[in-house]
């Protein structure tokens, strides 16, 4: 009745390979590529450590038509060291066992250096084009970020939360909302983790998440997508804007410094320069509403950038202090949240910023209020209604530190940091106004 | 215009206090509890790293009646080394600033060793509830599960993935999902993310993902919440059920070790026992129901157990053989899903299991069809209309090795793992069929 399983498999690695040359070792693989040669083949197997050359020629023990792209294998091949090789080795084939076949060939290329297909259809066919080298590279990219960003928060004594998704009330109070039924009442698809975390800053102090929010806007543009993933965090004790966006630029130091030093083959595919960052100039929203005006004549009469000022912005910065990356603070209070704290010494000015990154923005950020009766003034002074709020409030009732934190948008972080026009490049299975498949 | 920011301070770290006794520090944290002595008071602070005893006496430069419980400050202190102290020093005030004030005291106090408050009041009162150390301690617990099983995916070659939680279709082909109004189209809340990990074996090997999943069930009881965490893996190449068992199985050792190494105090707060694995028991579904019947006469009809059926079998596996834990193998064809793989040798089994803890199921898991021409067939057979699941269905037309994986659900986990009486204990903010708030 009871047995002992088998013991788990050592994963496949780069290092056990390279360890074992002139020895015969099974692997696992998708055939990605078959390249037919003068009496021999390349055959270049997919696998979880990338992409594995191998060679097909007189050592092996099966005919080359037993194998097609795309076919689930394992082989068993000799490691031959081989100093061509950007691994420093190839195998050569033996054996092989064919574990799947597909039905029918891909429908477009997926083997090249890059995909010859309209962006559509490389979003429509999301299972067969993120198996080509260029696109898997850019999620590769992605999941470092993730990592490194985690690893970060937890040197920095953040503790992880898991905020809920569906809320009672709008997070940010906008018109941007899913909304659905929820056993007879209404509820929200969370727009941001932001009154969760402020909440939890008086629980743990500095607490991070990085999970879906979801924004019902219609935009249809290559900066927009309907889901999208936030790293947020949020800084009990934190001193001032300043202390949040020194914060902010540690962590993508240390995010920058990984994806180098982990995905060096990743970026190379993207020919992607990540930016070195010493300091990053910081800008007021009204200083660079100035610049803007006397560079190009005009600005924007509104609270806020239009993306091509931000590309300008960006353009600017870029030529004047050689940085891919500005600071823009104290945006005015008309067009930031309820919760933002004011400039004491300018009410119409808020404690806040964004990060512009290489004419995209990736951050929003700010302090908040954690003040009870600062809060309820405001509220008040905007004409909300207070009662629905009241469960978040509790936090501020029962006592708040001081505290700020910033939402990065991992899409649009890891998009600037490739260089990819659209956002949804970043995205494993974007979500737009017009989609919703894959 | 352009300025440097101020360096990014050090978090506040226990070794650093420990390495300066004797010295004068500042640290922040929130007043938790003020027990007036003769002649003195001890004042504990909570902080990112846990709670801080502080001393109130002589060298204190200003009353204690400034002090409140609650309030946010800064203070200023003389580590003193302390041998009866759990940390091995405490702090003796020297000044204070307050940096926020509560507008009321807590309506249920929260620095006792409990809350002695109903189960309703603990959740209405999360923002205040949670800052007790006991609550505290599950969630600390909580966010090392999700850091051990992130380390250990990664150390095994696994790539994190985000997928998309607005969906088109149902994952599960069920009726228990959230379905909302997508710009005019009907969009669902994924229950799983089971495609998507499926889609991405075929471009990574190994992925995994931790994150939400909703389901819309209008269960009412104390191991259902309708919105969860949902430690998700999915194992390209994996040889059988028993590999996949085996893998969680390292997974769970893996991270049990972790909790115990590095969250002993918060363990302690619980009286909590983490299991040894050593091998995890395994029956098939027959069996069990067969141990059922024999020991309590009757075993009740249908292809699954009943939540008291969970606990029954949970009992007879750890007096048979001392285990927490059972892996329940084989289930029938006709309660799993369309995508699990049949059992060669009887198509009315499936090559699936599940994981039973302490008599809770926490996790669901199996090999999955990779064959396009077998998956169809099963499909068919079931009456499905294939169409709209071909965006997913491209992944096997166009090759994909043979997988599976599973999915273990975080407050399951995590509840189970301290004895808690209620999954809802183990969410931060529980969303059920009467509960949408905090």
């Amino acid at each position: 009745m009871f047995y002992t399983p088998p013991k788990i498999h050592s994963p496949l690695s780069l290092s056990d390979l390279t360890a074992r040359i002139g020895e015969t070792v099974s692997v696992c693989g998708m055939i990605h590529k078959i390249r037919r040669m003068a009496g021999f083949a390349f055959v270049v197997l997919r696998t979880e450590i990338g992409d594995l050359q191998c060679v097909y020629g007189e050592q092996a023990a099966f005919p080359l038509s037993v194998l097609a792209e795309e076919q689930a294998v394992r082989v068993t091949a000799v490691v031959k060291e081989d100093a061509r090789s950007r691994l420093g080795f190839e195998l050569l084939l033996c054996e092989v066992e064919i574990l799947s076949r597909p039905t029918e060939p891909s429908p477009v290329v997926i083997n090249n250096k890059e995909i010859a297909a309209s962006a559509e259809s490389l979003y429509d066919l999301r299972p067969v084009t993120l198996r080509n080298a260029k696109e898997r590279a850019i999620f590769t990219i992605q999941a470092e970020i993730c990592r490194a960003s985690r690893d970060f928060f937890e040197r920095m004594g953040f503790t992880e939360i898991h905020s809920p998704k569906l809320v009672s009330g709008s997070a940010e109070g906008g018109a941007n909302v899913f909304r659905l039924d929820y056993f007879g009442k209404e509820a929200f698809l969370a727009q941001s983790p932001q009154f969760y975390k402020q909440m939890m800053v008086a629980v743990f102090g500095r607490v991070y998440e990085i999970a879906p929010v979801f924004r019902a806007e219609k935009h249809d543009t290559a900066r927009h997508i309907n889901e999208y993933t936030s790293i947020d965090a949020e800084i009990g004790f934190a001193e001032s804007c300043s202390a949040l966006m020194q914060t902010e630029a540690a962590l993508l130091v240390h995010i920058f410094k990984a994806v180098c030093e982990r995905c060096s083959a990743a970026l190379a595919l993207w020919n992607a320069k990540v930016p070195e960052i010493g300091e990053i100039p910081t800008v007021t929203f009204d200083e660079a509403k100035e610049m803007l005006r006397k560079k190009f004549g005009r600005a924007d009469e509104d609270d806020d950038f239009s993306p091509e000022e931000e590309k300008r912005l960006s353009a600017i910065i870029r030529r004047e202090t050689g940085s891919d990356l500005v600071f823009v603070t104290r945006y005015h209070t008309a067009k930031r949240p309820f919760y933002a704290l004011d400039c004491p010494e300018d009410p119409h000015l808020t404690e806040s910023f964004d990060l512009i990154f290489r004419g995209l923005e990736v951050t929003t950020g700010g302090m908040r209020i954690c003040d009870y009766a600062a809060q309820i003034a405001k509220m008040e002074a905007r004409g909300m209604d207070v009662a629905p709020f009241a469960p978040y409030l509790q936090a501020h009732k029962y006592g708040l530190p001081p505290h700020g934190g910033f939402g990065i948008g991992l899409e649009r972080l890891t998009a600037r940091l490739l260089g990819l026009d659209n956002v949804r490049r970043a995205t494993l299975f974007p979500r737009d106004i017009h989609r919703l498949t894959p």
